[in-house]
């Protein structure tokens, strides 16, 4: 059996992990949010019309930070059709999905929705079709106390107190030609600054995202994010990435990779960030907002160009693997390792459209695969991100080209001591032995190791058979002269947790 | 007498017609649609208020397409203000023309009137005051079945099934600095790249005409098609081109030479598509529209900024002479020999403004000299245009150089074998003989001669003299050994009909 | 006792005086409005609400002209918010200020208002969150006879006849980053030119202001005003100018420059003007409003960004001392020397915010210290502005180098022969004999010398205090040998109006 070192040593931190990392995203899009979130007939429903299934499993899952209401459907928004008598709110065409947008969830529901499951909002304005003044007013509907004609209107509107909502993204995929109203990276700069400073005149406390480049493949990537990020640097708190990952034929290998992509994607970004802090003499960073991030299908997909229109379709509700699953472990593994610069990222999305929660009208809900290394990984990767660098043996990718085998991080929990290792074995048919030096950490002992991975990598949960794939609990942790050793099965996902003894 | 020969091949092809080459246009502007097409009080009206005695014209005219609402009208137009209760329509100060918009007719009246006397309407967006939402709003509200606002809105007003327009203009005229929302060749770009998208996400079968230049002589001519085709080339399917000939000063033998000029104008507008496609290494052809042409004295007009706030106001009633009639038939000689790209073309207008109708309010409505030689070229040209090279004497002109005395084209019918060739005769004094050879079509005899001249070339029709100028028929072809002749009258505009035996 | 001499010549002319060199300006800010001009519950109030005492102060003043209603407000007003029923007027959170607008005064207020107080309007249209459609319907709304939407809705709002306003600004220091919806030259100058456009075609009797800098110290000052009037030249007949003056630490000195300073910048911006004529070979001249200026002590404004929202707070309410007066009175003495070219300027701002009237709610309104040369000159600079060379000693000041300490000039009265002297006496310690050789006008004779100047050169005017600082009568003008003798008291402003005997 193949052997792979690492050593966890708390001198070599990388940073605090901050808890939006482990976000989520509801789009108006297919069955996300109607018999997704949103089901008033169904047996579980609250008296909003909220289904109680799958809020418990949003629990469950118990994301920090829930994106809303876009992706591409934003740009096309307008967002006051959304609030007020639900009698009157009008049902439009959204061109992102080509689907019926009835309104009937709009974001007074969605914000009270999501602090009942534990949340908040992460709220998009629309700058595909409008601008300045609809961005402006809908910060003053959220954030202002009273008094004026748009505070005024919400608290009409049965919220008295302000929703109070932080975290704000400038638009969304400007970058891309299918977007409505795509920009260029000029006029999106402009755009983007003016709106900025103007949402922050009405509420000075809230922070913002700004548009970087849809996926890295972008031809404009790289010069998107300088030009944009020149011109609105002091403006805002983030820049946005976005990247989605699929086996693309047999190639499996290039395919569980997809950490290593992502690594490089952050890091070029980072750079990018950087270069524009030095030139314009800056004192604050801009920090990364990975506000979309999955295992996607792509190919699957024939484009909204092609859909008939509809009101709530089935979209892009793919049944993920135990493969995919450990891309997504693998992926979270990448986020954590650039804790200091990613503080925010949203698995897209949370419920049926692509997302590790699935529901059926009228019917259940269930985890797919891919729930379960987010949900461990959310609970048990808080604390600070040591420096972890394993000597790994590596293999051959056509994408990637040699990456290791064996990819880990670890975070440290300093108030309780404990430690959590997170690790993927890429090798499809061996396990492998790990051996963690712990000697910095003496008192570390106890030892559970927690795995996917599955005799069949193509198994995945449906609705007959919700539970096919879950983790399983190994028994094989050994600690023996400072090293502690386990066994990563082939092509699996692992968490080891070590607590002091 | 001097002589022209030219030869018709069937094998020399240059395209079929397509029907929509004999469009018109609509502008709400001076008299075209109020006391034009439209007069409630009329003794001719029919329950919507339309004149039965234009319609009748117009029927006999017969264009397939009508392009509405503008023009410079469109440019600050708010099509909403047109549709709905009447009574609550607003009246509106129209800065193109300065005029009082009572917006009495709007596109609901508009399209169901275009339909009952045989035609389809062209429509027009704002892309000088509006944007994106506006337009897609309006496809929403014209194409879209039902169950959307905009659509229903349609619904409630009367008009269940969708309108159905294919064919749609992104603005008009934009480079042209007197329009209202006048653009740069890079804002135009853009706002009809993103107008264009969101449309036919609306309605993925619609067609789209994307504006080139106001005319040949603008500053920006050809960089202006080559910017805004390198943003919209595999968004839109046709690019406008716009032009008008009136003769100055004494200088007929120019005037009479336009349409050598609207040849040029065609074959350079071509080359610059193809250069778009090559550089952009595009697969389709961007074809030509050729939406506003026209005899017009341009120089009798003072200007909007110089007009008086007025509701619908005498403007730009030309009259028109059988020299304006000959160039008219002139020019669609031009449209046809390029009927391989030209696919559209719009005689600008239809009802007094410049029109080929005029009427009087309470009073007749008659035809223009201009009506003869089009609604004879629109019902005898379909089919396909052959490639026709007259050797003809020259003259010399001032504006054109040398050109020949005689153009021609013909047009073959394959289904029938009918050949109908369209020839003016541009010598002022002179007649000429025209030889046909007609060896490849052996089957060619009956010939049928009708030509359009007078001993007064500035004679015209008006009110108490409506048929002052009509077309005349000729007994004078002949058939000898597989040629045919006939003879040209001085300054004459001739349909030579030939059909087989 | 240090000697000035100069010489009086009407042969000598620099041009005519507009009157409008003495506007003022009413932003929604601060108090300016309410508790300022407008206040229902005052003992002055009238029927409209506004307050008799200031309104009494303003006839004193006698502005021709009151900007209005910004200023950085304009960039996010929407002027309809202020029109119609006043119960149904919105309260907006306006950004400029971070305050909250009742909107109970709005446009049709106000015009009535200047009109009772004998003044004119000279309207902003907001080019920071709107565009080329809310700007004509404004121009629609106030100056269209009737007949339309918006001119029938201001008649049905109670004003059946125009307003007509006759002088807007296009937007106002849309190059400062501050503003809500700034813009780049370039941006602005698409945007101005096309709404210049529009509004031109509404009502071509109108003149119309573009923004130039918002101060000498951008970074963008001179290439801005090339950049907006190469695009706009032929549509606008002005380009603002703004500056406001203030003492930096002891630098007494180089306060008391802020004249020299002014000429600097007046005398760039018309190169600006006359370069951009030149390069397009333009006929008409440009020429210049200096629409906001005034002694402000902006170190002590926090900025906007800081500011918590409220209704008409207290801001910038800046005491004027002496020095202040004698520094405002200087800078009226550099508009006058420039009469040529710049023919409009506004005192920023006429009551409360940074201004030359005071007012307490529920209490009295009284003048501040710069009320005073502001008056008088008003009152007695009109006719023609001569050519005055003072031959004075200098001194060296930190800002402006070397500059003299005696600044003049003087208006020739041509009707009734009167030549009125305006000169500053910028040594802050000791007197200066003034010799004026007006031998060219013999039958001058009659001396009044009124004069600004204090033992105590930081006295204010007060609430319990308000007269503290009133101007005096001199008795010290001798005439002898066509030379006329006056003595300038230290640190002082002066006025001397010389009369035919």
């Amino acid at each position: 059996m193949q052997h792979v070192a690492l050593t966890i040593d708390p001198a070599f931190r990388i940073g605090e992990v901050d808890p939006r990392l482990y976000g989520s995203f509801v789009e108006h899009m297919g069955r996300c949010v109607y018999t997704g979130i949103y089901e008033p007939g169904h047996a579980t429903a609250d008296g909003e019309g909220f289904r109680g299934d799958v809020a418990e499993l949003v629990r469950e899952l118990d994301p920090p930070l829930i994106r809303y209401p876009g992706g591409n459907f934003v740009s096309g928004y307008t967002w006051e059709d959304g609030v007020g008598p639900r009698e009157k709110r009008p049902a439009r065409l959204d061109l992102a999905w080509r689907s019926v947008e009835t309104n009937e969830v709009g974001l007074d529901e969605f914000t009270k929705w999501t602090r009942k499951v534990g949340s908040e909002p992460m709220m998009a304005v629309n700058l595909g079709t409008r601008g300045i003044e609809a961005a402006q007013n809908l910060v003053e509907y959220t954030n202002h106390p009273g008094g004026t004609y748009w505070s005024d209107l919400r608290r009409r509107n049965g919220t008295a107190e302000p929703h109070g909502i932080k975290l704000w993204c400038l638009g969304n995929e400007m970058d891309g030609p299918w977007q409505i109203g795509h920009k260029t990276a000029e006029e999106y700069a402009r755009l983007a600054a003016e709106t900025a400073k103007a949402m922050r005149r009405v509420d000075p406390s809230i922070e913002l995202v700004v548009c970087g480049s849809s996926h890295q493949r972008m031809p404009t990537f790289g010069t998107w994010e300088a030009t944009v990020l020149s011109e609105t640097y002091d403006l805002v708190d983030y820049v946005s990435l976005h990247s989605y990952y699929e086996q693309r034929g047999d190639d499996r290998g290039s395919f569980l990779a997809s950490g290593t992509n992502m690594d490089r994607f952050i890091e070029s970004v980072i750079a990018t960030c950087d270069h524009v802090r030095g030139a314009g003499q800056h004192k604050k960073r801009v920090n990364l907002a990975f506000d979309e991030w999955n295992v996607w299908y792509q190919k699957r997909f024939a484009g909204p160009d092609n859909l008939d229109v509809a009101t709530h379709p089935r979209l892009i509700e793919d049944e993920y693997s135990v493969v995919d699953a450990v891309v997504v472990g693998s992926l979270l593994i990448s986020l954590l390792r650039h804790a200091d610069r990613v503080k925010i990222a949203c698995l897209a999305q949370l419920v049926n459209v692509i997302a590790p929660i699935r529901s059926e009208p009228d019917g259940p809900a269930w985890r797919q695969t891919t729930f379960h290394p987010y949900a461990l990984t959310s609970r048990h990767g808080r604390g600070v991100v040591l420096r972890v660098e394993p000597i790994s043996p590596t293999y051959e990718t056509s994408w990637m080209g040699e990456v290791p085998v064996v990819d880990a991080t670890a975070v440290h929990h300093e108030e309780s001591g404990a430690v959590t290792l997170f690790a993927v074995n890429r090798d499809q048919h061996e396990p492998l032995t790990l051996d963690i030096d712990i000697r910095s950490l003496p008192s570390l002992a106890i030892g559970e190791h927690v795995a996917l991975f599955d005799e069949d990598p193509d198994a995945t949960n449906t609705r007959d058979n919700p539970d096919r794939v879950t983790p399983t609990r190994l028994a094989d942790v050994k600690t023996a002269d400072g090293t502690i050793t386990a066994v990563l099965p082939a092509l699996s996902w692992n968490m080891i947790r070590l607590r002091t003894a």
